[in-house]
Order: structure tokens, then sequence, then C-alpha cells
């Protein structure tokens, strides 16, 4: 449970909290990555439908990254030096998870992103309004999903290998995801306090990390990996 | 001059002019290709603003991609079908110009948007406002030509032997685009016909490219490349 449940109407983080400069850092950096990331994919699209599906989403991702510019500048921050600190545990993720398959691209796209917004909303929940709003905002729906669930569902209904390929693959996407969320957090303490505060205590973020396990296999139902 | 200059007041091409579904066709698959594109290119940049830069000019492309994609619907054309004639000859100025240093990719993205939009947008001059507002509007200046123009101009100013070499690459770009344009006009008659239409006749399109030329080195100009 967050920090600022049914008990409290206070957020419990207030705008001028330090981690709040890493955390709209932390996400910036997350753009960029997942942009680069998706333009690299899309190479491996066998239909031009496939490639202007994952540029539309690259491109999501850096009007996002405009938003966080805007909302760091406004804080006083250099946009440059406030990412530095994620760049590596960031590249880090996606080294570790680089697709070899159309399909696999397409299920990290969509599962990649959905496990971090997972994360990322809980968080929001004990901010303050005024930050929870980018936060929302950046992590809001680009309305892509549609075609990601309609190729990977009919893949894996026309064949049993795809689909346990597939099903491992997701499961390494969030193991990854997990540990790398980790090492990010961990990169600034005043961010590590936040993220603290936000989910309540160590054994909460256990708890944190458990229901985002359970809406990664909603979502995995979803594309028909079940 | 374009047939519509001062002595008519009604456009010369009326919106339900067959080629004008087409000339949608080829700017959408131009905005799919540049994404692409610049994209690649940005693995080139030295530091992390720089490609930055060059993502958000390929998430602008992917922002007027939509804009074109909602005008051919509108006019009850699917986008991929009607840009199938323009994949082969537009990939192919990309293949013929790809740039092979971080600054020839500058002055790529730069010069060669430029003498695209100098030609569409005189071209537009000739159509019906409506049809004319969608050309403009994904032809404008995403404002990112500060970054190019701040980067290249301090180069070359530093570098005689850079100097040299973007020369003779402007010179190429612009080579290279006209071929190209000309292959492209003519991958089918209805284009070919609004072109020479919007122009006046095969003189006129000669004159269009002498000021496209003439346009081409004010630009190289502001790059320091003069």
């Amino acid at each position: 449970m967050a920090a600022n449940s049914a008990d409290s109407l206070t957020p419990a983080i207030a705008a001028d909290h330090p981690g709040v400069g890493e955390l709209f850092a932390v996400l910036a950096y997350g753009e960029i990555s997942a942009f680069y990331r998706l333009a690299e994919d899309a190479q491996m699209a066998p239909t031009l439908p496939g490639k202007v599906a994952l540029a539309s989403m690259a491109a999501a991702e850096m009007n996002h990254f405009e938003t966080l510019h805007a909302a760091l500048t406004a804080r006083g921050q250099e946009i440059y030096a406030a990412m530095a600190p994620f760049v590596k545990p960031l590249d880090d993720y996606h080294a570790s998870t680089r697709p070899s398959t159309w399909l696999e691209s397409l299920v990290k796209a969509h599962v990649g992103d959905g496990i971090a917004a997972d994360f990322y909303l809980e968080i929001a929940d004990a901010l303050d309004p005024s930050v929870a709003a980018v936060v929302r905002e950046v992590l809001a729906e680009t309305g892509h999903s549609e075609f990601v669930v309609h190729e990977v569902s009919a893949a894996v209904a026309a064949s049993k290998r795809d689909k346990d390929r597939l099903m491992l693959w997701g499961r390494r996407l969030l193991g990854e995801a997990i540990t790398q969320a980790q090492f990010v957090m961990a990169q600034r303490e005043a961010l590590t306090e936040l993220v603290i505060t936000a989910t309540g205590d160590l054994n909460s973020i256990a708890a944190l990390f458990d229901r985002m396990q359970e809406r990664h296999a909603e979502r995995m139902a979803v594309l028909g990996l079940v």
C-alpha cells in the first residue's frame, strides 16, 4: 500500500523533495533509451505497418521526454546532468533484453513499458499532485497496444513453439526489469528515500514487486501468453 | 511561377484532383523514411544532447505522418497501398546519401528537409486551400534547426577541411534530391500531371529547380558553408 492510502489525504512526498528531480530524470532517460530501442527493433518488422507502429511508439516516447524536459527545467535542473547517473543502468537493461525476433520486440515494447508504468504509477500515488500529474502524463497509454495485442495473439494462437518461447521471454523481461529497477533506484540517495517513503517501507517494496508480478501475468494473458 | 500567381485567384488544382492523394502518400512515406534515417544517424552522435536532438526531429516526422494518415483516410484511401509506389525511390535517395560522419548527418537532416520543403511548398501555392494547409503543416519548421546551425557552423569555422568536405556533401545532397524528385514524380501519372499543372509547364519546372538551387545556397550559407 502506498503511504498516502485512506489513512491520510496529504501526499507523503512534497513537490520540493530532492528525489523528485531524480525521478523525472530517470523517466526522461527511460524515454530516450526506449526511443532508440524501438527504432532499432523496427528493423525486424516484416511489414511497413509494423515498422510504422514501432516508429509511432518511439515518437510518443519523445513527446513524453519533452514534458519531462520542461518539468526539470521548471525546477531549475539541467536535464543532461540530471540524466547522467541513469544512463548505464537503463542501457544495461536494454542490452540484457535485446530481442532476437520481431515478436520478441513487440512483447518487449508492450510488456516492458507496462512493468515500468506499474512501478512508477504506484509511486505517483504518494506524490504531490503537481508532480504526480507529470508522472501520470508520461506513463499514459499511447494507444498503440492494440497493434501489439493483435499481432502477438494471432502469432501465438498459430504456433505453440512461438508461444512457449515468448512466455519464457516475458518472464525474463520481468526479472531483468526488477533487477535493473533496484540498480536504478540505488543510483541516488534522494531517489531511494523517495521510493521507500512512497511505498511505506522495505517490506512494502517487496509487496509492490508482488503486485507488479500479478499485473505482468494479466498483461501476458491479454497477449495470449497464458 | 505557380499557375495560381497574381493573374488568378482560383487554385489551379481542386481538392478532388487524383494527384492529391498521391502527393499526401509521397509526403507520408517521406516522413517514415526520414524517421528511420534520423534514428539511425543518431548513433553517430558524440553527445547525449546530439542524440536527443535527432530523436526529437525524428519524432516530429512521425507527428506529421499522423496528419497525413488522417488526411488520406478522410479521402477514403488506404495509406499503405498509397505509399507503396514511393518506397523504392525514397529509400534509394537515402541509400545514395548515407552520411559517414556526424556532421554529414546534421547537414543532411537540415539541408535535405529544406530542399524537400522548397519543392512541395511551391506546389502548395497551386492547391486548393484545404489541401495546401495539410502540405504546409507537415513541412513547417519543427524548431530543431537551431541545434544543427550551431553545431555545424562551429565545426566548419574551426576546420577548413570539414568545411570543404561539407560543401561537397551539400552539393551532392541537392543533386541526388533533384534526381530522386524526378523519379518520385514519375511514379504516378496523376501526380506528374499535378506537379506540371502546379508549376505551369515543363519550362517552369526547370525554373523551379533553379530557385531551389538558390535557396539551397542560402541555407548552406547559414551553416557557414559558403
